[in-house]
């Protein structure tokens, strides 16, 4: 076994979704493969094709001593996870004991969340790792991925994007936007992206919003001075499908700060769809 | 008929809504009885109470011939209007001789387009008025309305949704945000007020939002810097019902620079679902 790098063995927090299993897999091709904790509920059941265990959100006791058992120095915590009420969490004697310090965390956004997670961590001697130190071919790179690119109405829609994004950022809300000849069409909060364009797509199709053919860009990017080791913006080629159903022009995220899940998937699917994707210096 | 007041007589263009009649009967009890224009598709039928003509949007001259006609010297442009495409605009020859300006105009987003509107009707001779100068009385005071105030932490939210629509106002998107516990939970933008509320509303119901009992305000306030001629926020019983809905703790609008329709009916309302709603000096 090679888990031993010179960092010493890795572990993965696994939410839903397809970039925990990813990130394993890029992880174990670097000569790393980790050790994966599944949240019960969110995990994806293929993560059992690596050295695994399965936790609910609250047994925080129980989660490190598991990766005491197994040597671990270095987590990442990867993928999605609707964020469970304080209140409703059935916390192990070892959540318990860090109660107060939880409970601060969930005041506030969901970057307060993961930042006192994050130091919970850390006093137990764990390193919190993100995906670009660990699996930095998933970034986004800059400039297109497939075949098309914005044109100059298009250019001007993703740097509005990017600006009222970095405006939004001391607020703590979403990553992404849809802005459209140089209209602001949607804003995404606490529905998730995909909520978002399913309804950029109704508004097309009810004529709420009128333009005739493919019109706007989805734009993704980190809140500024957000911690890329939590919550780092990511696409993926379902994010492809949902704006050509909300009839985009294309996706832009922030390269180097946004993960793209199936690189050459997303490509062909872009192309397909003659979507532009394309990552933009931040 | 006093129609000749001091400043000659008044028109009002309809978009949808109750605003267009409760702004006509605000002026006719102020000794100002309106003629009534009605946007075809939007205005409501009972506008025919007072002297009115139908026309569809893109009649602007047959618009300017009939205000000419009955000596109109101010306009105020009330209701809801689904933004038109241009190119779907049957114009007639007076819209057709403008077409230029309605071109540039329609580039960019709402504020850009009315200011572009409001100037086509200065160059007739025709003054663009405000709600807060024909019927003031319609204007969101200072405080609460009904009987329930916010307590501290939904000031607090109020005060975070009012700086986040300050920080939205140069992208000239929407006019309302949710802000629950200091988290910003949904931001207006192409759906409108309605449709964000059923939005939380749904991320209730399905647990994606979880809180225990009713959390969050809806916050509503014109872009930093809007001219208050069009398109002023407004609320009014509805808003309650759907802020009921979404389990909130009530709405905030600014002072003086929003509208409440049926005040009355909104207090009860209000009083009914134990919301606050409130004035907050902006």
């Amino acid at each position: 076994m090679s888990q031993a790098g010179p960092r010493g063995p890795l572990a993965i927090v696994c939410g839903g979704g397809r970039f925990p299993l990813e990130v394993a897999r890029a992880a174990a091709a670097a000569g790393r493969p980790p050790f994966l904790v599944g949240l019960i509920g969110a995990a994806d059941p293929a993560i059992e094709n690596f050295p695994h265990v399965w936790l609910s959100v609250g047994q925080i006791g129980k989660l490190f001593s598991e990766l005491r058992a197994h040597k671990i120095a270095e987590v990442a915590l990867i993928g999605a996870l609707t964020r469970p009420e304080f209140s409703e969490l059935r916390f192990d004697w070892g959540a318990i004991k860090r109660a107060p310090e939880l409970a601060i965390a969930f005041r506030g956004g969901d970057n307060q969340l993961l930042a006192g997670v994050a130091s919970i961590f850390e006093r137990e001697g764990l390193r919190v790792v993100g995906v670009h130190e660990i699996a930095p071919a998933l970034l986004a790179p800059i400039g297109p991925i497939g075949r098309r690119a914005p044109a100059a109405a298009a250019e001007a829609d993703i740097r509005a994007g990017a600006a009222l994004l970095a405006a939004l950022s001391p607020f703590d809300a979403g990553q992404g936007a849809v802005v459209a000849d140089g209209r602001v069409v949607a804003i995404e909060a606490a529905e998730g992206t995909d909520a978002m364009l399913a309804r950029v797509a109704q508004l097309r199709e009810t004529r709420r919003l009128r333009f005739s053919g493919p019109a706007g860009v989805f734009v993704k990017a980190p809140k500024r001075g957000q911690d890329l080791r939590f919550d780092m913006p990511a696409i993926g080629p379902q994010t492809v499908a949902a704006a050509a159903k909300a009839q985009l022009q294309g996706v832009a995220v922030a390269a180097g700060a946004a993960l793209i899940a199936d690189r050459d998937e997303v490509a062909r699917a872009a192309d397909a769809a003659s979507l532009f994707v394309i990552g933009y210096r931040p």
